[in-house]
C-alpha cells in the first residue's frame, strides 16, 4: 500500500500580546508523519523516532494518532479505508515553546485527511488536530495547532465555537528563534498564571498593542509590528522562568530586531526582523548572550514565516 | 478679517473590546467652531451656543480654546497671527458618550491650524486637541479626539509616546447610534473601573475579539466585525449604568445588527449593520425599547462611518 509523508511546521504561539490567540508557522523545525492505510480498524502507532524515548507509545495518548483517528472518524464509513498506521518522526525538541505536540497533531490530522482523499475542510482538520493536542497535553491551544495546519499567521478569535482568522504575512518579515537547552514545563508555566489578574491599564496597553500588531500585518508596516510586540500581562510572569531572558531580549533589539518575545511558554525566544541578514545577526547575538550570561547552549532557526502549513513531502 | 468655520464629528469610542484604544467618526452630530485672527495675543472665547449654558466660558477650561491655544503656541512666533478668537456651537449633547469635549477640542485645533496656514501635521493637531480635552475633562482619551480630527477608525497603540494607526473603513458598513435622555457621568463611569482587574480568561477573550475586529476592518468582513464586538471586561461594568441596556442590545441584534455595544461611557448605544435600511430599523427598535422598558425618549443618528475628520464648512 502507498505511504504518504507529511511535514508539519513548528509554530510561535502567544505572539507578543497575543496570548493564546495568535500563532505563526516556521519553515523549520517540524515533525514528519508517515501514514499508510491498513485493514485493522482505528489508528495504529508504529515507530516514533527523534523523541529520545520520551513520548508515550499508546495511540490514545499520542497527539498524531489521536488527531488521525479524529479525522478517520469524521470522514465516516463512506470512506473505504478502515484503518491507518502511522509513524512519527519528531524533528523538534519537546517542551520547547515551539508547539511540539501541536506539530505532531497537525501532521497526523493532515496526513490522515490526505490519505483519505481530503474529505474534511481545513477548519475540520484543525479541529481534529486540536483533539490530538488535547489528548497529549490535557489542554489545546489552537494558536499552535491552527498555524501548523494552515500556515502563516492565524488568529483565534474564539475557542467555543472555534473561529479562526488568517492574517497576511508581510513581505520582508524574517524571524530568528532560539531554543536554549533548558526546560520550561508548559504545565508549570500555566500554573503561574492561575488566579492572576490584569489591571485595566495593562489591558488597555495590551489591547492597543495587539490591535496595532494585527493592523501592522495587514498594512505591511514592520516598524509598527515591532513596536506592538509588547506584552505587559503574560511575558513578565514567564520571563522569570527563562535564565537571562532580559539580557537576551536586549541583545536581540541591540542587534537590530524589530521586536522580541517568548514563544509559547518558552524557553524559546523569537525576534522579528526586516532582513534575512539581520535575523542571522540577531540569532548570533541571542546565542552568545545565553552562553555568556546563563552558560546555556542553544539551537537557532532563522528564516521567513512559512505561509504554507503542514504539507506532503517526498 | 476672514472667518473660518470647522465642523468636527462626534465619535464612538471604546468600540467593542477596544476600551480606550479604538474610536470612529460619525457624520452627525458634531460641533462647529468659527475662528478669526485678532490682534490680542492668545485665544479668546467668544460665543458658546447649543450647550444650554453648561460649559465654562473661561478659555483655560474650554476644550476648543485650549486646543486652539496649543496649536498657536506650537506654530510659534514665525507665524504672523498673534491671537485668535473663536465661537463654539455645540451640536451634540454633553456627557452622552459621543465624545462631546473631544469634538470641541478637535474643532478648535483643526480650525486654528487651518487659519494659521496648516503649520502642524495631523498628528501634531491631534496632540493639541488632546490637550484641549484634558483641560475640559481632567483626562484625555485619544480614541475620541483622534478620530474626530482624522476621521474613520483610529487605533491608539500607545499614549506615551502617542502612536495612532488609521484602520480602513469597510464598504457597506453603517452605524445606528441612540442617545437616551438620561445622564451617565464619565467621571463616575471611570470610578467604577478603578481597582478593577480582569481574569486571564477574559483577557484572552477580549484580545481574540479585538484582533478579529481589526482584521475584519482590513478584510472587509462585516460578519466577523459583528462577532468581534464583544467585550467581557468593561461593558459588563458600564451596562449597569444604562437603563434597559440588555433589552436594547437584544432588540438591536434581533432587528439585524451585526454587533451592538456602548459608546464611550454611555448612555449612547451604537450598533453596526451591513445596510442602511437595517441601520434605520435597528435605530427604531432601540428607540422603542428605551421608551417601553425605561420610559426614556431618545435621539438617534444613522449613517455610514465618516472617513473624513474635522473639516471646513461654508
Amino acid at each position: 500500500m502507498p505511504t504518504l509523508r507529511v511535514f508539519a511546521p513548528a509554530t510561535i504561539s502567544n505572539v507578543g500580546p497575543g496570548f493564546d490567540v495568535l500563532g505563526c508557522a516556521l519553515y523549520r523545525p517540524g515533525d514528519t508523519v508517515e501514514i499508510e492505510a491498513c485493514d485493522a480498524p482505528g489508528v495504529i502507532l508504529g515507530e516514533v523516532t527523534g523523541d529520545g524515548g520520551a513520548l508515550p507509545l499508546e495511540p490514545a495518548r499520542n497527539a498524531a494518532t489521536v488527531a488521525a483517528a479524529a479525522v478517520l472518524q469524521r470522514a465516516g464509513t463512506a470512506n473505504s479505508v478502515r484503518g491507518l498506521r502511522l509513524h512519527l518522526h519528531k524533528g523538534m525538541p519537546l517542551a520547547s515553546g515551539l508547539g511540539s505536540s501541536g506539530a505532531s497533531a497537525a501532521a497526523g490530522a493532515v496526513a490522515a485527511n490526505l490519505i483519505l482523499g481530503q474529505p474534511l475542510s481545513p477548519l475540520d482538520v484543525v479541529q481534529c488536530a486540536i483533539m490530538g493536542e488535547r489528548a497529549a497535553c490535557g489542554a489545546a491551544h489552537a494558536d499552535n495547532v491552527a498555524p501548523s495546519v494552515l500556515g502563516g499567521f492565524i488568529l483565534i478569535r474564539s475557542y467555543d465555537p472555534l473561529d479562526v482568522v488568517r492574517l497576511p504575512v508581510p513581505d520582508g518579515l524574517f524571524v530568528a528563534c532560539i531554543h536554549p537547552h533548558c526546560e520550561v514545563s508548559t504545565a508549570e508555566a500555566r500554573r503561574r498564571l492561575v488566579g492572576r489578574t490584569a489591571s485595566i491599564a495593562d489591558v488597555v496597553a495590551n489591547t492597543g498593542n495587539f490591535g496595532a500588531l494585527v493592523a501592522a500585518l495587514h498594512q505591511g508596516d514592520l516598524g509598527l509590528l515591532g513596536r506592538a510586540i509588547e506584552d505587559r500581562i503574560v511575558e513578565p510572569v514567564r520571563a522569570a522562568m527563562i535564565p537571562a531572558y532580559a539580557d537576551v531580549k536586549r541583545a536581540a533589539l541591540a542587534a537590530g530586531a524589530l521586536g522580541c518575545s517568548i514563544s509559547g511558554s518558552g524557553p524559546t525566544v523569537f525576534a522579528f526582523t526586516d532582513a534575512a541578514v539581520t535575523a542571522a545577526a540577531v540569532a548570533r547575538a541571542m546565542r552568545a548572550t545565553f552562553r555568556d550570561r546563563a552558560a546555556l547552549d542553544s539551537d537557532v532557526w532563522v528564516g521567513p514565516i512559512c505561509r504554507d502549513g503542514a504539507h506532503m513531502v517526498p
